[in-house]
């Protein structure tokens, strides 16, 4: 089972993620980042990758997808916040996208 | 070149949308559909052999998936409102859907 980050493992885990573009979320606890590719085949093929290891990982994103741009949403409802499963996923996705 | 719907053939093209659960965007001339799975695999599954087509017909959807969930918009935007290719798509994603 994840548990919410605490306040000393928050700043270790989510600051270096501000510094590749997510940002909090205004009124959740959550991390978001709009990722921007060439075209919709490069865009659809990250998301599939990104499934993948969303799935083996059973932590699973918000996301939506128009064209060539995915915004993301990572938060953990069963803990009603963030978890290290959120930041996990997130340097995941930034190195599928080459962030 | 797509061109928008006509109103002689709105009808004939979204009538029978409407009866498979796509209604009318409000604000924008589109449709909408949100689409339940079994699970994040069926639903990411079901996104992989619509983007096939999507890519295929340079038509692509605006859509929110969360877990087993899959928010779609259609229109197109190179006429500004609903081409028939977004009933097209749409009776497509209705049959990869089992609707």
């Amino acid at each position: 089972m994840s548990e919410r980050l605490s306040p000393e493992t928050r700043g270790p885990l989510l600051d270096p993620l501000l510094k590749t573009g997510w940002t909090l979320a205004e009124g959740e606890d959550a991390i978001c980042k709009t990722f921007e590719f060439e075209n919709f085949v490069e865009a659809f093929g990250w998301m599939t990758r990104v499934a993948i290891w969303a799935e083996k990982w059973n932590h699973h994103p918000e996301w939506r997808n128009v064209y060539k741009t995915v915004e993301v949403t990572l938060t953990t409802h069963d803990v009603g916040g963030l978890s290290a499963l959120d930041p996990k996923l997130a340097r995941k996705m930034d190195g599928l996208a080459g962030h």
